[in-house]
């Protein structure tokens, strides 16, 4: 039980942490209303929102309570993230934001810098951003913050993260979803997530959904999800505190008695984990009223609720009297420190939200443990006659780096691990799962390196939460469905690339996308399952922080497999087959190829390394196996043409190199793909793609490329192929219109080409499936 | 209450449906086992997904029978849409199959036909898909069910849709949201929803969550979800049916009541929907164990239980054996027809669900009454010297369209419709909220053509269900979260690239977005809601799909709203700002411009019609802004130099005519941009982009692209326009830098506008707000 003067202690602590939220949204100047408040001391662009503030502060205040009298390690997510304010606040009230920017200082001079910066230019975004310590969690776009308090609790059994959850972003699908991370929790080794949905009842001008329907009806489905709900509603700020810290202090009871449960005597039956849900009037402690229409609990409240300050010495007036409400007189010191017994009310140190190293992950990462991933390599014989299914071969390799990191990395996927043949991982580990199991289930376990759910964002939110708090990972998904997380993998973009200027946040492991079941290799879902796109939306990114991989083979993908696992701060894309698929390479050629990114491969070509008459160009799997069919096609029928043929595995190197640090320099550029000749690029994903990423290129006038051109539905691999002008007998018709060097004697052989593709497609349309010319093609040269 | 007879006439349809499922999927001869099976009668490859389909064909005979006896107005959403089989077979046992396609008759032979096709080369996709009748909901991308389901009832009294969702599919986030929905039906003007929640237990390789959590939660959470839950649960098919035909009167019951009590008495209180829960096995019915090992009720059977029968002869008699199981002799007649007693089993007419029109929207679809745009103009005056709010503008407008439509023209928006500035149509209705409203809300109400959610998902899924079924629409988003449904929209327009090529399936009015509160103006939210990336992914889609239209001032976004209003299975992009603006163009001249899309400002360019020294390009309200500053600046300066301003406002038509309906002929883009002098471009999105649409043209060496280079935070307009080189002084400087006829001597020019960029930054930064000579700029000329 909290004491009274603990609460009244507390009560302080939140009335800073209020006065420090409203001045940032307000005050350029007097910072500690030493004098009448004019207008000269305001902000000419008022912006912040003030709505959520005050409730996120009235939290952080009562967990530093509980943090103290427990010891907890606990970090602090805030959905409702635009309450930007309050993170800010807290850290400086805790001292951690003068430690780590030693300009905005611990006393007057620091809080003005404090307040000035806010949402300034030049200063610090109005959003909890990564700027912000003691964050894991954008306050922008909404939605992904119990994901991400989950993934920072799995293999951190010690850690608490309390996770307030807004009740807008509470209507969005990810946040919906999140709700039944709870069935993946292992207490024994995880640590523990205690929610708070926060009901203060309106969006930016709309009620919410979950503070309009009955008591009853909420607590049903919180206890649907699987929760203990534990309710505190009110305004009025002493019983609200004896009310929260009792509910504080029972959830963690709870926690620890569940924990406890399941860690000393075994307890294996699934729990309901607490949850608080904590009903408060947006903008508490607010104006009431403004030009006499209510604020305080209403939408008005959501961003500044006085926004006539500059202009009308009454809003003037009335922000003055909101200010000196808090008393700030008995809140800082001469200095403008806090007082003592507020100095004394923050954790210390490391227990500080605010400087709590999980939130900084970086400062806790440990490289992975990785075998030799050429251990792991296909025998190959002659290039192009042997097969094997690269991510078969991979998940081999993931298999052991299961077994050699097995509390520091974890493989997500949206139930395809198994069908993007994955599946050798579960012979050292299992799929996490805390719901009901049977004897007929196969690798579910309440403990495993595996978490499968039927939702990408889940799969995102809780690989971004472990990373971000010094974990490694891979998210594995069907190509096309990994268009589900666009937003959020440009919203972790965006922190990865803030993060960049931020000494003081460490390296964090990258964040790897494994696409596979990708495109070409629709045969059971068809059109819908055929979208290589997410390569156009991670290019948009900034170029420091994303990387594209498309090895054509096997042993190419360990090689790159092996690099992304012990790259940081990047968004590594990596796509690769399934399917059984030609080996080009030997391991020692693949690692060759797969560090330089982009190559000749001479033993392919007809140039003898001088000059060639035409480049085939090629990236991804099935583009690179029907580029080297056109190849084969075109040195048996024209052998005096010289082909060269160059692949490639890393796609920014087709940038310049001003463009990304990859980029090819312009003479390395031209002296592969040369300046003159007509250049046939198969690529994997959508054509434009390589024009944007080549444009500025000598050779550029000269580039041709074939991709998919969203044609497809339900059927054969080299039908797919066909459909989208990507098959071997096109691309050597596209050869024979772009070198003129062969004339017009060749015109019987393009026709034979495309008699071919039509006989080729009447077989598949006849018999279902390719022709075996087609299925058994192998490599002559 | 159902007869025991009529269950067993249900019992011998379900058994229909059944084995023309199992037909699709192995067979492409004998498709009434008149001989025994051979191998030569079953398909090379073995494609198809069997374990959801019987399920889906028992709910698909119990809503018959409904229909039948309460002569219902119902269509059928399959969430598990990979149970494709199941709706085929439907719609053949229907015969509305045979009646689309007159090549699948309703004889021996369209059975071997409607066999061989299925997920056959040249025939029909695996999934529930556009060439499915009585669909408007693709199977592939899962979560979308529930929404498309309650975004077809709205405004649809009369109907019912009956809406299964998989287990699978309800651990996404997009339908974990969904199921709010029922805060937003109207009993009295809307339909009705009847939700099946489907547990049989597995996805592709995984028990899914909501199977295995006890009873007692699940009924917690759908009870908090608002529904009233009816259970259906067994593998017997006679108790079964029994137990299916009793919930479903129940429900049917239950939903007239509701309607009831609202229509007729008035009842104003939220009531509980019903929703049953069906728990069944997966692949019912189908081989319980292959090889040893259980199938029947496992994720064994998700796809092709019995896969070796190509080549293993027990696998051969065993799918004979579970063929035959389905008595076949009883169920189709000699020549193939089902049986008399089958074939007065299913509904009549229209009252089929696969032929049912709402489910072929485009019957129903009636055009907007539009009220003339022109009538909303903004007075403009001499231009560039008056402001006006476009979005302001375009929602007077909207306002007058809702209320001319009162019953087919939604808008959608993520509680941002007001922060768009659409505000006005408020004027005209109200938002819709059927959870609790108090005295103090503004413009909510139980009915209104404005939908508002903190759900970019659901704001998507209804209106694609509300387009689908014939109404029109507009959804309204903040730019950087339209990302959020970037995979809806990517089903979406492949939804209507399909339909292209299926004249029975009728137009439908296009899915608008209106983008707003767009990335140069993110003044209160920064770094994480900038991104202009949309329009990256909407490139990606079929060109006859997919148009982006950025009007550069009110009354160009006028015309072009209009337009769009108009236009049929398109999906329209329109980029527009919310902050006042300059005015450019007159009514007449915007309506000119809009029309062409693309043309010369002739008031703006210095070069007399004649031969110009450099071309100055832009796209976006805040590039036309700063290209005519930076134009102003020029004419100032170089009053010698011909410079020819160029805006684009359909981006379509930067493409080749080969690429795109809009596309320029190459002699009116030469006409337009020259072939050989400098072109600045300044665009609202990745710069990449236009690169990507004009690389061909013959002037696009001489392409010069400023757009947005992911820089930015919260601060000031012109700050972001800095930030990423933008802003007038940078594209001056970039003039200098390319038009050699300036020569040597401008050097003191660029040194003043670099300078005056600094000191304008170090204004912005100093006084936290724009300078007045960039705030109150007005064009001079």
């Amino acid at each position: 039980m909290a004491h009274d003067d603990e609460l009244r202690r507390l009560d302080s602590y939140w009335r800073a942490a209020n006065y420090l939220s409203v001045g940032q949204i307000y005050l350029l100047d007097n910072p500690l209303l030493r004098e009448p408040l004019k207008r000269r001391h305001i902000k000419p662009r008022l912006l912040g929102h003030w709505g959520t503030t005050p409730g996120l502060n009235f939290c952080y205040a009562h967990l530093n309570r509980v943090i103290r009298a427990r010891d907890l390690d606990m970090i602090y997510v805030m959905g409702p993230g635009h309450g930007g304010p309050a993170a800010v606040a807290n850290a400086w009230l805790e001292g951690t934001y003068s430690e780590v920017y030693p300009d905005v200082s611990f006393d007057e001079r620091g809080m003005r810098r404090l307040f000035r910066q806010f949402s300034f230019p030049g200063g610090v975004p109005s959003h909890v951003a990564p700027e912000t310590p003691g964050s894991i969690h954008e306050g922008g776009e909404l939605g992904y913050s119990l994901a991400h308090a989950f993934g920072a609790v799995f293999d951190n059994p010690d850690l608490v993260v309390a996770c307030v959850v807004g009740d807008g972003e509470a209507e969005t699908g990810p946040l919906a979803a999140s709700w039944h991370s709870n069935k993946f929790l292992d207490p024994v080794r995880d640590g523990a997530v205690l929610p708070i949905l926060h009901l203060n009842g309106y969006k930016i001008a709309n009620p919410t959904v979950l503070a309009r329907i009955p008591e009853e009806e909420l607590v049903q489905l919180l206890d649907g999800y699987g929760y203990h709900p534990l309710l505190v509603a009110g305004d009025e700020p002493a019983s609200m505190h004896r009310k929260m810290a009792a509910a504080l202090d029972q959830a963690l009871d709870e926690i620890a008695d569940i924990q406890r449960a399941a860690r000393e005597h075994g307890a294996t039956e699934r729990r309901r984990w607490p949850l608080i849900v904590l009903r408060s009037p947006k903008g508490w402690t607010g104006p009431v009223e403004v030009d006499g229409k209510p604020v305080e609990n209403t939408w008005r409240s959501h961003q500044v609720p006085l926004a006539g300050v500059c202009d009308d010495p009454a809003h003037l007036e009335q922000l003055e009297r909101w200010l000196r409400s808090y008393r700030p007189e008995e809140l800082f010191d001469d200095d403008g420190r806090p007082v003592a017994e507020l100095r004394e009310s923050a954790p210390a140190g490391e227990r500080r939200m605010s400087a709590n190293p999980h939130a900084n992950g970086g400062l806790l990462l440990k490289p992975l443990v990785l075998p030799d991933f050429r251990d792991y390599a296909v025998q190959t014989g002659k290039p192009g006659t042997t097969t094997a299914e690269p991510t078969r071969v991979l998940g081999t390799f993931l298999r052991d780096v299961i077994r050699a990191n097995p509390t520091n990395f974890r493989i997500m996927g949206a139930d395809e691990t198994q069908s993007n043949r994955l599946g050798d991982v579960f012979e050292a580990t299992d799929r996490v799962f805390a719901a009901e199991r049977l004897p007929t289930d196969e690798h579910q376990a309440a403990h495993g390196r595996v978490m499968e759910v039927l939702s990408e964002h889940l799969c995102q939110g809780w690989l971004e939460g472990y990373l971000l708090t010094g974990r490694h990972g891979l998210f594995n998904s069907y190509e096309a469905f990994v268009h589900i997380v666009d937003a959020m993998f440009n919203q972790h973009a965006k922190w990865l690339k803030v993060t960049r200027h931020l000494p003081w946040r460490r390296p964090i492991a990258s964040l790897n996308y494994l696409l596979s079941s990708h495109v070409w290799r629709q045969d059971h879902n068809g059109f819908t399952h055929q979208d290589p796109g997410f390569l156009d939306v991670v290019m948009n990114k900034k170029p420091e922080i994303v990387r594209v991989y498309l090895p054509p083979d096997a042993n190419t993908l360990l090689s790159v497999g092996d690099h992304c696992l012990r790259s940081r701060d990047y968004v590594n894309v990596v796509v690769a087959g399934k399917q059984p698929a030609l080996n080009w390479l030997t391991m020692d050629e693949a690692v060759a190829h797969a560090t330089r990114g982009i190559g000749i491969w001479e033993w392919a070509s007809s140039d003898g390394g001088a000059d060639p008459d035409v480049v085939m160009a090629c990236a991804g799997d099935v583009p690179t196996l029907e580029t080297l069919a056109a190849v084969d096609e075109l040195r048996q029928t024209f052998p005096e043409l010289r082909v060269r043929v160059v692949n490639v595995v890393d796609l920014m190197r087709l940038l310049p190199p001003s463009e990304h640090p990859h980029g090819l320099p312009d003479a390395e550029f031209d002296a592969l793909f040369t300046t003159d000749k007509p250049i046939i690029f198969a690529f994997h994903g959508y054509p434009y793609l390589i024009h944007r990423l080549a444009y500025r290129r000598n050779g550029h006038a000269n580039l041709h490329v074939r991709g998919y051109k969203e044609e497809g539905t339900t059927t054969t691999p080299f039908d797919m192929a066909i459909l989208n002008d990507l098959d071997r007998f096109h691309l050597v018709m596209d050869v024979i219109d772009r070198v003129p060097s062969l004339g017009g004697r060749v015109a019987h052989v393009r026709q034979r080409m495309a008699d071919r593709r039509l006989a080729l497609r009447a077989h598949t349309r006849e018999h279902g499936e390719d022709a075996p010319e087609i299925r058994e093609w192998t490599w002559s040269y």
